[in-house]
């Protein structure tokens, strides 16, 4: 029996008993943190022979024939262009290993692209005064943060089980040519856990966009992040856009940041021909070569894209009981008073939750007055606004399992509590 | 005796022997590279422990009490941005450490200033239509390249004995808002090795620009690369800009690229506070956190500023047989016959040399088909375009001394041969 079926005798006593029992988790004084998507220490313990792979009596000659200490490879070393090959499958020709973090690949995408145009004939972005970005939502607050950085009018767009809406997403890219791309997490999303759907990815590779240089940025951050025996699958954007002859809409992106360590790890992006022959002329400029050494040390330590799968699976061994840990506390805390509606991802970083509308800033200072902080509410929506202020994203990665389950405690109870608030009010 | 004082049948009968001499070397099949200012195999070798400093069972937690494995600290551990105040002559306070690449930070920084005011009520540089930027030359490609990429028009200044022309400095900026800045390698300067003098400090600290938003890329990338027992001192900027009142008129970069492993090293920045918080507000969306374990690395491995410069006398060590290989053969092959004019630094990575006018990229190419790679001629100016066609950048850094001894043979043949090909002409 749900709270909105409580008698108004029954909400206040649930009200008062819940009061009780968040002035006595406050007295504990807990320093908890589920804020951000950050691996936890035995997830880091996984990788440390990634830093005895290499050392001073090292080969530094790789397939590529020079030493790698030195500079030169601007696209990276070959052994690590193969990797990413795999992972984001495509041809290694497609590849660029960059430097240690996928968001900058991004950013500095975005930002190649503000000052030159993608497409001959088009302006670049900085000269489209009224630029728009769509955004999935809810969807990862550093995506929001680069083209809002970048003075782009950013389009929420829904998310549900199969992805972002797509008749939204058709209508508006190809009536306005002032829209210049899209965000996506297709595969287990930030922060929701869906995989888009095959229908979703083939009317993304079938977009008509009004503007030639519009772009599908395609972070791939999750592809091997299976928490579940039965992982998602999503289909190859770049395959299906040959067939659709749409090859230079989508731009892919993916890093090693939460398989190894993260800002340490390695990042990489891949696209089609014509747009990396624009990336490259930027990236020329910017610099002469990223760590191959790091490259080596990630390609030495997995050896084969089947050893990497291997550490995937140990990743996997320490994220599956903290992901049920946080989904049990929710089916027993919250689902009986019918309060949140919540995701079952089978692979990813987060779980996001709909808490009751209105109530989810509420529900983050609670959380944070009794020492437990969360993501911020909002921060799922570009601009941090949240028109429903709903949404929150549970990130289970950082905290230990015993420390998780008491932060996850605090949290039904603020959930709860915040939803009283109101109902009280 | 000069060539000037030859006759005319003295000229052609060493015309003649030059040509045949080229035609013995051509023969040899040389494949031998002076392009670059890559360290040399032996330098490399000079860092290997660096790569033994860090293992799996290292201790990960450093001065900011973080575990550097994970994400955070923008600005770099607190252990490297000391060591880089140290080598800039700034407080850590104002350092950010960034990626593998000094390079990438002016591009960076360059690149903000485009898209955003460093100034308020001053325009983003890309709303500048006619943005100019001051170049001393002969100065460093890949300079020219950042701002020949953002559409620059680029000012060629002339560089003597003291640094840049600071009349023409002076001038240029006092009466020109269009004028953005100014590349600078204050301390052995690429190509000419020049220390700029006290005064010329002194007149950068005293500018008084047009443009608020004017600023001196100071990029002092061979700070403590000295290679001889006087090593030039050249006065802190920063110090002297506290003076004038100009704080947030220079940017400091350097790297330890040319230290350790180029392009596996570790870069960093520094400016005033209003200018990092500008910059600092892009680099927030840019990315999380460069590789923290990379800058741990590098700390461990030089333990303080002065295991940096006891590292730094072993580069020496091996420089300083390869910058006395290319001045003794220019004085012994190029001096008796009065061609040519170099510099004889005391620190670096180059020896500039004008050959006849005219001449440079002849000299290149004869060097090119007799299997000689030198730098091109004209690099060490703005557009690639030397307007007397007689200026010529010797990398010595990367040949072992053998070939190095051979590539300065050849190198001064063919000055001598363009130089007669013209007389004789």
């Amino acid at each position: 029996m749900g709270y909105s079926e409580y008698t108004k005798h029954e909400l206040e006593s649930e009200f008062s008993a819940l009061k009780s029992r968040y002035n006595d988790i406050k007295s504990m004084n807990l320093q908890l943190n589920m804020a951000r998507g950050k691996p936890g220490k035995d997830q880091l313990d996984l990788s440390l022979g990634l830093l005895d792979v290499i050392n001073s009596k090292s080969n530094f000659v790789g397939l590529d024939g020079m030493d790698i200490r030195n500079y030169g490879m601007l696209k990276g070393i070959e052994e690590c262009r193969m990797m990413f090959a795999d992972m984001l499958g495509v041809k290694d020709k497609n590849v660029m290993v960059g430097g240690c973090s996928s968001l900058n690949m991004m950013f500095d995408t975005i930002s190649c692209m503000m000052t030159k145009p993608i497409e001959e004939g088009w302006d670049a972005w900085y000269k489209v005064e009224d630029r728009k970005f769509l955004c999935p939502v809810p969807g990862y607050d550093r995506h929001f943060g680069i083209t809002g950085y970048y003075g782009f009018e950013m389009i929420p767009i829904p998310m549900d089980e199969n992805g972002p809406d797509m008749d939204m997403v058709e209508k508006l890219v190809s009536s306005d040519k002032s829209i210049k791309g899209i965000w996506c997490v297709p595969k287990y999303s930030n922060p929701s856990g869906v995989t888009y759907s095959d229908e979703v990815v083939k009317r993304f590779a079938a977009l008509k966009p009004a503007a030639k240089d519009f772009r599908i940025m395609w972070d791939n951050a999750y592809c091997i992040h299976n928490i579940s025996d039965t992982p998602d699958k999503l289909l190859n954007l770049y395959e299906e856009c040959k067939k659709t002859g749409n090859e230079d809409l989508p731009i892919f992106f993916c890093s090693t940041s939460k398989i190894t360590f993260p800002g340490a790890g390695v990042a990489a992006m891949a696209a089609s021909e014509k747009n990396m022959k624009v990336f490259t002329e930027r990236y020329k400029y910017q610099i002469i070569s990223y760590d191959k050494l790091n490259m080596l040390r990630h390609f030495k330590f997995f050896g084969d894209y089947k050893g990497l799968m291997d550490h995937m699976n140990k990743h996997k061994a320490i994220l599956k009981p903290k992901f049920e840990i946080v989904l049990s506390k929710l089916e027993n805390e919250l689902k009986p008073v019918g309060v949140g509606k919540w995701t079952n991802p089978h692979g990813g970083y987060f779980v996001s939750i709909d808490v009751a509308e209105g109530t989810a800033k509420r529900v983050v200072q609670l959380c944070r007055e009794a020492g437990v902080i969360m993501t911020d509410a909002g921060a799922t929506y570009p601009y941090g606004k949240d028109p429903q202020d709903k949404n929150i994203r549970i990130a289970p990665t950082f905290p230990p399992n015993d420390e998780l389950k008491i932060a996850m405690d605090v949290f039904c109870v603020c959930v709860k509590l915040a939803a009283l608030e109101k109902l009280c009010g």
